[in-house]
């Protein structure tokens, strides 16, 4: 049997959080990962040119403070994402470039996007990020969908379609899917819809040199090899009035640190308490495939474009310049989300790839058309994801089980993106989660 | 190893029914149960007077001719609920007796309750049993929790607290917890609202004498003790181009009859497609705690009551008669339901039973107050079934998720009453739904 103080489950940017800040107060930790590498949702590739690219999170934006620290505590640099020219709108079969945040699209649509979207930044700033359930409204807004919210609300079809469209890249699933108290909550928790949306000022803002990854792998050499244990996916979770044990792992205390459906699959011993258990069966993973094509040149840049394409077609309605600091090779970023996700992802590559393409051309014309390379990612499919970006909840959820989100359950305690108050379903929100629960764990032990 | 040529998980109605068709085919079969009984969520239990009462699913009703079928081979015979006299409704603080299905309430109220039921039955309809995600509406019904219809569709207060307490008694979860598509969906599987809803040919028309779980122990006697193996819960399927392995247990093919979200746990190799495991992240469990209390005689009977209650106010909103055929002792039965559940499960013991007294005291008088046992289950609580009666699918799950839900993989099977098209839910669908895995599995035997 090992024995430590506090024993960690899953070594991505949460659990790796929790064991720095338990090892920095002079107690022991053992973080225990399932795959062979630390990073969870945030991980680099490398192009056939050995240029890395994230596959997994990879932004940093403004007011992300705990992650921003954290890679300048790890020396990890970061560059803007690249921000310079025209957008590109692909709007009923046509293209047009805008600058800036606001499409060219007819002006009744664009006043009821603006006027929407004031209206659900207002809402969100009504549910109180550390107890969304407490929400005068929390009743009423958890009992539909953001799509009933969006029929109701939104009077012109393309501004409905945008608004279906900013869901999906934010959640990974669609609008039918998830509850508007949680979106709400979720909006508030990233600094509302134009933070959650935006390159400029954005979560989008800025990128790691080196990929995303590194910070992830930089902090878990500064913890030493003696405190992460890969290809170690724990199964059960036993406590007892005195400790916890994982596997041959004894510790004082359990933090948690993995998707609330991967934790729900978790043997526990005793069982763990109904509201609990029944709250990981109601939050299921997003559904997205990211996709990148390499090409020789950022050819888009000379042609005057960011590379940010918007489109109410898909698979890929989404796309950023995702090239390396360096320049070349050019990278285009897109990803396929939600519905398109879970169609496409069970074809063979070959079909993505081409819709990929094709995509990609209808934004940045025939150059896209031949890329050297492509790259894609399906999160769906990773057994120790089941999903990305994050977990969501459906009506009915966070206002009837919100409060076991954080809850200990004896020893065990609960970290993880999904559990943040700032930046949840984010690498900083991830951060967050595991220096919160840390600090809920250092004064219960021994 | 043991060989067989079929390994059912689960010892449930459903796991039982299959395994009777495999052997009755000539084949070997093995059922693997978790517990330490067979039954699963059907169960009995004996008051202190060693009278049998049913803590789990207990009625048969019109229509339900495979689960009629089953308990007629096997021998257990049938008595009608008690439905003799006057039901009660408590309604905004006020008691009233009537007869028949219609409760006295306002008839604005019953006007709207009626134009609701047969709007709702009509959609019903038009939901295809074996494929509801290609009803011609279904983006649209699935866009929306039936709270969001109830608020839309239904004018007065009134019926409106009648239709969400509808709901509540079907699925012990919340109307704004689901789908529309899929209420709509599982009112069509088991007859429209009516037969839902009602005692006189009515889902809840008919109890088993010995109690609902003799069908299942003797079911499991006529398999023989080689053929069910207790206390065996299954933490991993393999499978592989010739068979799967079900722990020390090698088979041709594996039916996995247990709950979506039990199933879901199951460590699978290789790892399911993600569409399978989507759907399961998405079926959560409702929650329940059925409650029964135990007085000399069924003096409401005396009283000209059927013993059946249902009220606006809980935390029991639905009562029935529950004495065994000879009469006396009196049991009287209540059901906690969805939210009501999740607030009172955590609670100790006897501030339940004090709220439970005080509820059937408040439909069948003073006499109510002095039970001489007090009989419960939470099922929410239970390890190998983590809820009850059965799973129901929020918004967004039924139309994108659906088809994933009885569609081998490989060499596994699904079944369980949630994969049922008739009586999705109930007792008759467990017996459906092995039935069907099983004649899906015997022609793809070597």
């Amino acid at each position: 049997m090992t024995d430590v103080d506090v024993v960690v489950v899953g070594a991505g940017l949460a659990g790796l959080s929790a064991a720095r800040d338990i090892l920095a107060a002079g107690r022991s930790a053992l973080v225990l990962e399932a795959r062979d590498r630390v990073g969870g949702r945030v991980l680099n590739d490398v192009t056939a040119d050995g240029t890395v690219v994230e596959v997994g999170g990879q932004w940093i934006g403004p007011t992300q403070d705990r992650l921003d620290k954290l890679a300048h505590d790890l020396g990890v640099e970061q560059y803007p994402t690249y921000n310079e020219g025209d957008n590109v709108l692909v709007y009923r079969g046509r293209r047009t470039r805008y600058r800036g945040a606001i499409p060219k699209m007819p002006p009744h649509v664009l006043v009821s996007i603006g006027l929407g979207q004031a209206r659900l930044d207002r809402m969100a700033r009504d549910v109180p990020l550390h107890a969304p359930w407490a929400a005068a409204k929390a009743a009423d807004w958890d009992s539909m969908s953001v799509e009933t919210w969006i029929r109701r609300n939104v009077p012109t079809d393309g501004a409905k379609e945008m608004f279906r469209l900013g869901v999906t890249s934010v959640f990974s699933a669609e609008a039918c899917d998830i509850s508007l108290l949680h979106f709400l909550f979720y909006s508030h928790s990233g600094g509302l819809l134009d933070r959650l949306f935006n390159v400029a000022d954005g979560a989008q803002e800025r990128r790691f040199v080196g990929g995303s990854q590194v910070i992830a792998t930089r902090l878990a050499d500064r913890l030493g090899s003696d405190a992460v244990r890969l290809d170690a996916p724990v199964r059960a979770v036993a406590q007892d009035d005195d400790g916890v044990t994982v596997g041959d792992v004894r510790a004082q205390r359990v933090i948690v640190a993995v998707p609330p459906t991967l934790a729900g699959r978790i043997e526990y011993q005793p069982v763990l308490p109904a509201q609990r258990d029944q709250l990981t069966q109601r939050m299921p993973m997003g559904s997205v495939i990211k996709v990148m094509c390499v090409y020789d040149e950022p050819f888009w840049r000379a042609d005057g474009f960011t590379g940010q394409g918007t489109s109410d077609e898909g698979p890929v309605q989404i796309t950023f310049d995702n090239s390396p600091p360096s320049g070349p090779p050019g990278v285009l970023l897109g990803f396929i989300e939600g519905r398109a996700a879970r169609q496409l992802g069970g074809q063979p590559r070959d079909v993505r790839r081409r819709a990929v393409v094709e995509c990609f051309s209808r934004f940045f014309g025939p150059r896209a058309e031949h890329p050297r390379e492509y790259i894609e990612r399906d999160w769906s499919g990773e057994e120790w994801s089941r999903g990305c970006y994050g977990a969501f909840m459906a009506p009915g959820v966070l206002s009837q089980y919100g409060p076991a989100l954080r809850h200990p359950c004896g020893r065990i305690h609960w970290a993880g993106t999904e559990t943040a108050e700032l930046w949840c379903g984010y690498m900083d929100g991830a951060v967050r989660s595991g220096e919160r629960a840390a600090a809920e764990v250092l004064p219960l032990l021994r």
